[in-house]
């Protein structure tokens, strides 16, 4: 059993019943004894999903699944289950996918194609859903308005803690609340784990509008942190809105432009940071926070790329790790990541610390003082490449011996 | 003092004199007392020159410095100091490239531009040429044509042992040696190393054909390898051609498409590849060697940035460390590759043992027979995509908790 993480919440935030939505969760046994690893959402019908996938090409059968549904846009319930991604499991696994959603549907009262799955866990083993497609009747008989903490306990795989964050926000006037949890993109031994997250809502939105506010602010949330530069196959974000809003006076809002969404928007980046920042905050072995922010580039994607290649390099995160001001690293990252920068221009600081600028140590750098400064829990690295005016953030955390002890363990 | 690798050589490769190529090597104390870091090679006038230098966007004076005057190919003086990379240096930097530059040329009696110039060490320290111009002199008097062991120390850094190599070949019947040295691309505190290879013969080969030969032989050695993902501010890879072999015979030759220089590219090849195996083999606190092979890929590049996605992934170098045949890391990794892939075709196999087959595990596959080959000291992934015809190759290492207790060390 890992080490909690040093960052884990001193106390869970505490998410409020959402018309609209409820939910279960149970112990199927699928891949560990004695703990959860199924849960079931149900939704009140109307309610409208957006979501983001990964990329990878290699995806599994739950994401093809969710993409190829979320053209429609309308949800009635969700299956998570935890120990098993059912990943690179063939025919079998898309089998495994269709016979889950058929049996969700049966209990909710709806169309298969008003089912989201997904899959996290160990990759390459068959999954057998009979395991635990007996056990969604039950769940939808018990399923309660106030199981978030325990949603977010069931989708956890190796995560030290439940992810969870809730904000709320006007719709025209009318209070709408927003609740999300999340599990980690800690890949750990035996499991490859993923990012997934979901994310509720009783505002009323249309699907294309939800899909044209949710996909931009997944870039500077869940796209905007990295552990280990690693990409699951499985990684999911999805966002329900059950529209029960409506009930208070809410309006239906079909343009993602509208500007009575702005206090939305704000409210579900917020959320979205801050459920990003947790997983980042579990990652395997941290003990340091690091925000990485890149500016004077040419444009926002060129400050991602630096941002990117200086979070993912295992020398600028071993040497966070040693608490070592080693900013030669930082010089060497900005060279690797092939975007526009001028050398003789570069200036980086280590909080308010200006370490190097006009391409060579500052004139007035003490290292002691950095030293100092890196003997913190979160970090701060800033880099103005000295091109242009556009600039990005990416958060990570250090790479430390214990991440290398919890991944290089035997699967067992 | 990191730990011998357990790849390390039971005995060096002795280099013969090549004819054309005197050096020496001396302790100038540029960093670290009690061990040579300064490097003096001389050579016949008509040496030719080509070379392959970093690509980032951050590169040491040095390198700009050769980049500059590698476009008119000839050689005269090579200066290799260890210790101190002078990168990120601003324009204290250029000056002190321009002063070591001017120094040799006196001593080598030559143009400035005929002066070739590296430095491997710490980045962003200003380095002071003082230091070691005054030790020019001394080196060209006792510069001798079999200093080559001596060479290959001189420019260590934290490699653990020195890295040497010699081939021979023909050109029109006539006898050539090819003589080869290099440091490695372990990035270890407190220094930020580098990839340097100077690689000496006696052929006659105009400039352009020596680069036309070079240049994409880099592509299958030098680039083919990975420690850690991380490229340094000053990688070069430098061929001098003395062109003495006519003395007895050999012609000197204009067409890097001559066939005569067939015998010589595959020579040159073997040699390049073993270096840059070398390398890897002195990779921080390693544990395995490791061929990683993409075929069925759509191009060659596509095979390549699959390749590289496997051999770069922390949790795919971790898993090897553990001794893990967690091929579900590996679709992970070829899913992030971001190349075409075809899931349901994917093929992986661990030396001859058949892993995973039409994107599930294959049907025979027993673990305890792949964990068996896991614990052998060279590992061969193969991974077929299933798309197309194309492939190729990188190799690299494990990732340890002594790669992280290395470079996680504070700078001293």
């Amino acid at each position: 059993m890992a080490k909690i993480s040093p960052f884990a919440p001193e106390r869970l935030a505490e998410l409020p019943p959402i018309d609209g939505v409820r939910m279960a969760s149970c112990a199927a046994g699928i891949r560990y004894a004695g703990r959860t690893d199924l849960l079931l959402a149900l939704f009140e019908p109307a309610t409208t999903v957006a979501g983001v996938l990964t990329q990878s090409k290699t995806a599994s059968a739950a994401v093809e699944w969710c993409r190829e549904h979320l053209r429609h846009g309308m949800a009635r319930a969700l299956v998570v289950n935890s120990g098993n991604a059912n990943a690179f499991t063939g025919m079998r696994g898309s089998v495994a996918v269709k016979e889950t959603a058929h049996a969700a549907a049966d209990v909710a009262d709806c169309l298969d194609a008003d089912v989201y799955i997904a899959s996290t866990g160990v990759i390459g083993e068959p999954l057998e859903p009979s395991k635990f497609v007996a056990r969604l009747a039950e769940l939808a008989r018990s399923a309660t308005p106030d199981g978030y903490e325990a949603a977010a306990q069931a989708i956890m795989t190796t995560d030290t803690f439940p992810k969870l964050a809730t904000r709320t926000c006007k719709i025209d006037g009318v209070d709408i609340t927003l609740n999300g949890i999340a599990k980690g993109a800690g890949m750990i031994a035996p499991d490859m784990a993923t990012m997934l997250s979901f994310i509720f809502t009783d505002a009323a939105i249309e699907p294309g509008a939800l899909h044209a506010i949710l996909a931009p602010l997944v870039e500077d949330s869940f796209n905007a942190i990295t552990i280990d530069s690693d990409t699951s196959t499985s990684d999911t974000v999805l966002l329900f809105a059950t529209g029960t809003a409506t009930k208070r006076g809410c309006p239906r809002i079909a343009n993602g432009d509208d500007p009575r969404l702005d206090d939305f928007r704000a409210a579900l980046a917020a959320l979205m940071r801050d459920l990003s920042h947790q997983i980042v905050k579990d990652g395997e072995g941290l003990t340091k926070f690091v925000k990485v922010t890149v500016t004077g580039a040419e444009t926002k994607a060129a400050a991602r790329v630096i941002a990117k290649a200086i979070a993912n390099s295992p020398l600028v995160k071993t040497a966070i790790a040693g608490e070592d001001p080693n900013w030669g690293r930082i010089v060497m990252a900005v060279g690797k990541a092939g975007e526009a920068a001028d050398r003789d221009k570069l200036a980086i600081r280590f909080g308010d610390i200006e370490v190097a600028k006009d391409g060579e140590a500052a004139p007035d750098y003490v290292e002691s003082d950095a030293a100092a400064y890196m003997r913190g829990p979160e970090i701060e690295i800033t880099v103005d490449v000295g091109v242009g005016a556009a600039q990005d953030t990416m958060w990570t955390c250090d790479l430390t011996k214990e991440y290398i002890a919890i991944n290089a363990d035997y699967r067992s």
